[in-house]
């Protein structure tokens, strides 16, 4: 049972988001722009992004959700997905990816801790300012979204098939209301 | 000099909040109605709970801009801000913020800290679930806030009167576009 009363049989995010209509609105709006809006990051790397750090987290609703999103839009195995959260470094994916995966466990772990040479890195790779920017914002916002979840203690189904059967809804409806689709 | 470009001589968050305008103006509007909104948690107790928070996170900027809004909206000495950071359980603020106070340095160090003991201390003290779940998000946001001012190595005042002369600003200007007032 969650910590405090929710809307019932709803899963994650999607309780205290249901909840809380007021603060609700613009974080959706926020997290649809941030996630889906118009990028030079795919919506497939910045989910891995957050994937990754809610994997850090240890936020198993947000790990899975944003996993099988990641999994849909990079039409990967989830496998992948599986390999990145464990050890990244040693995938397929880019370097100029993998350079951002630092940043953003970085951040995770703390602000402070994002350095000039693991910056330095993903720009000699490519990155653009506004990229790092965008891995840092997406990076601490899933610090926020993890704790929203687990500080409440909502209710989270542990069968993995939950969320993959729920990518073709939430890829649909995305991220703003009245269907938040988280 | 901070990790990526941003707009010159910005403090603290205003720097990456004007680089990025299509994600601060959701983030702003979150963070108005967060913070300012009709709430019974008092717009003074909400700015100490983002305060505390921040310190936690050892972040500069924000714990001295909220520490000076805490201050002014709660009509207290400075000192007492001090006191809440190094020790809240000693100081004068009530046994109920005391205990959201507790609920939100578990968040920042991760949700799942949060324990049902916490929880049901804070609702024996009066703390309704609304006010538990805004201790929540406001504890998760600033754990976003915190690592997206420091992720990026903004520029940061170390004059402490630096944030308490921009206080009556904020405070006209709240937390919406286009002045963000952060």
């Amino acid at each position: 049972m969650a910590h405090i009363n929710l809307p019932p049989n709803l899963p994650g995010i999607i309780g205290p988001l249901t909840l809380r209509p007021e603060t609700t609105k613009p974080l959706s709006e926020f997290t649809e722009i941030l996630m889906k809006g118009a990028n030079s990051l795919s919506m497939g790397e910045r989910e891995l992004i957050g994937t990754y750090v809610s994997s850090l987290n240890d936020c198993f609703f947000c790990e899975n959700a944003h996993g099988a999103l990641a999994q849909h839009y990079l039409q990967c195995d989830l496998s992948l997905i599986d390999e990145v959260k464990k050890d990244f470094q040693s995938t397929a994916i880019s370097d100029k990816l993998k350079a951002l995966l630092v940043i953003a466990g970085s951040v995770q772990r703390g602000g402070k801790n994002v350095t000039a040479d693991q910056v330095e890195k993903a720009k000699n790779l490519g990155a653009t300012d506004l990229e790092i920017h965008d891995t840092v914002l997406i990076a601490a916002a899933f610090c926020m979204f993890n704790r929203y979840v687990d500080g409440l203690d909502t209710w989270t189904p542990k069968d993995k098939e939950f969320y993959s059967n729920r990518v073709a809804q939430r890829v649909k409806e995305g991220y703003r209301l009245p269907d938040t689709g988280h």
